[in-house]
């Protein structure tokens, strides 16, 4: 358990630095918050910040208004998002958080199933109906689902995972304690209610741009896989997508019609070999899975009367032409079997209603002509 | 060139053995014709299939209607088909056609740049939209398409084609005088008289199961890549995506709805890893092409205004919330930045549209929100 020392100097930094600020979260994992506190205070430029800011105060409100902060150390840190200080030393971005702002009964360490579900805000129906279907899936596996809580997929994926009883979770660029966007208040309630609201700024902070690129590298980071449903080529979605990458966490994209542009950034992914292609929430889970875990029989189209056929039967089949009726001499020239064989083989096809008669011939029976 | 009495030996056996015969043709490769020839006159069994048959005559009669009888060794022979030596030999699957029938003025040997479009019968509107846009852009790179003549994906490749002016060529299961289906009558005769008809199968034979599956092979052997536009579980064009597969041939999937049946089969080849996701005409080029002819840039999308800001600029706009205003002191302490460059940035990005006056503050401007 992290000591309240600790544990309000990371308040005091979560108030006074910007989220994913590379250079601040290194130092704080290599001399510790309160060290790190005490020179940004000794800095005269960073005075203004720390105007009037008590931790103790702040907290406490954030717990008066239902909020909670884990910080690394506390039992419900999750793991997964350790994996961000490796980034972060070798590509000098982002970085472990100071501590997460938290509402809700989803607790974070009970995320390490999760799966992230994100996409474009303007989605079309097609992508929303999609990702809903892989948030229900992904529910009714019992994986809890995480997203940004934004427009289109993000919402999507939300509701899916909602309507299917499932965990959702929405990690956010804004203060938890607040709802962005204002148009999702009851969906973001929802969510703070039923799973949890996240995020890595303060109570009250507004969202902005680099905030939201942020929160993109939680979102990958909390999760075990990330699935991009619908992105063009500029989507804020191919953010989170690279972070996926980055964490080396598996990227999975859901093709679209190539007519879309709300899917040209997902076939750019699937393109590259940064995402595998995922069709669905059992594709998904296939992905994601423990090894064997969700192992997916190949589709397979229904059976067909055919696949049950003896190899005599299948030869005189290939041989019996598809219009004009052909005699049972000249079916067993092409099937090269004798004329008994052949007679036994149609009787069975037409019992099977795969061969009729035409004229004094035999043709295909229309189940055949496929 | 191949002597007269090969070419008929060959006409004979193209008259009296099933297309893609494994052993035969292997025994073909091994002998040649007149030798295998002469053994299967000399069984019994097969008697009957010989019965009237005046290979010369075959061959007039196809002179006549319009065809030719083109053999290894052939100037016109499209190397490529060398190939199926190697997978026959193998897999004992297929094997070199003892001879093509070929109807129309496109040579087979000019093919070698050629691509396949080959798809399901039942193709959606989508799908018949993107094989048609497909074949255009083949057709306008210089490049013959390749298909099947049939239904749907087939039908919308070879049209793109020609209105394209470009080369199309039908690979068609009957004989290459004879027309299938009945209702593509037009473009078959188009394609006759633009392109070429090819078949294995003699003049006069009708389209049977066993003679697809062997047409099929052939439309992979003779293209230097092969496109699946849609197909559903059990579609035929992955037989033909099998053979490109074989022959080491690039395999192409275009992917659609995942809602859509027609576009399982492409998206199970996509995420095996048997063919490459592709999404239009260049994509095809690109992996088609030799190294570097067809390199795509990669699509971006259009360049904003954010792409040109100096760094201050970059930082501020950063800095500016995007619902209430926020004073420029405020946003100075955000972006870490002096109140003087911060006001200088202000004013850019309010020239630029970027940023906008709320009350006594700032935010950001509509065109900046996305």
């Amino acid at each position: 358990m992290t000591g309240q020392g600790e544990r309000l100097a990371r308040v005091a930094l979560s108030v006074v630095a910007e989220p994913g600020d590379d250079r601040l979260l290194a130092l704080v994992e290599r001399l510790g918050a309160d060290l790190v506190l005490d020179r940004l205070r000794s800095e005269a430029a960073l005075a203004p910040r720390f105007h009037g800011l008590e931790p103790a105060r702040v907290l406490d409100d954030a717990v008066r208004a239902g909020l909670r902060f884990v910080v690394p150390g506390d039992e419900e840190w999750p793991a997964s998002l350790d994996d961000l200080a490796a980034v972060a030393s070798l590509q000098r971005r982002g970085g472990v958080p100071v501590g997460l702002w938290v509402r809700g009964p989803a607790r974070l360490d009970r995320l390490a199933a999760s799966v992230a579900v994100v996409g474009s805000r303007s989605a079309t129906t097609y992508g929303a109906d999609v990702a809903a279907g892989i948030g229900a899936d992904l529910a009714h596996a019992g994986r809890p689902v995480v997203s940004g809580g934004a427009f289109g997929i993000d919402q999507a994926a939300h509701r899916g995972a909602l309507a299917a009883d499932g965990t959702s979770v929405a990690v956010l660029a804004c203060g938890a304690d607040r709802v962005y966007p204002e148009a999702h208040r009851r969906l973001i309630e929802h969510l703070g209610a039923e799973g949890a609201i996240v995020s890595e700024t303060a109570p009250g902070g507004a969202p902005m741009r680099v905030r939201f690129l942020a929160r993109n590298r939680l979102i990958a980071a909390l999760t075990t896989g990330t699935v991009v449903v619908e992105a063009a080529l500029r989507s804020g979605a191919l953010n989170t997508a690279n972070w996926a990458g980055r964490l080396n966490r598996p990227l999975m994209g859901v093709p679209g019609p190539v007519t879309s542009g709300s899917s040209q950034g997902v076939h750019q992914l699937v393109r590259s070999g940064a995402a595998s292609l995922v069709t669905s929430g059992a594709d998904v889970l296939e992905v994601v899975g423990a090894m064997g875990e969700h192992l997916q029989v190949e589709p397979r189209g229904p059976e067909r009367p055919r696949d049950r056929l003896s190899h005599d039967q299948l030869q005189v089949l290939d041989a019996v032409p598809l219009a004009a009726g052909a005699v049972v001499d000249s079916i067993a020239r092409t099937a090269g079997l004798g004329v008994g064989p052949v007679r036994e083989a149609l009787g069975a096809l037409v019992r099977l209603d795969l061969v009729e008669r035409e004229g004094s011939g035999w043709r295909l029976a229309a189940p055949a002509r496929e």
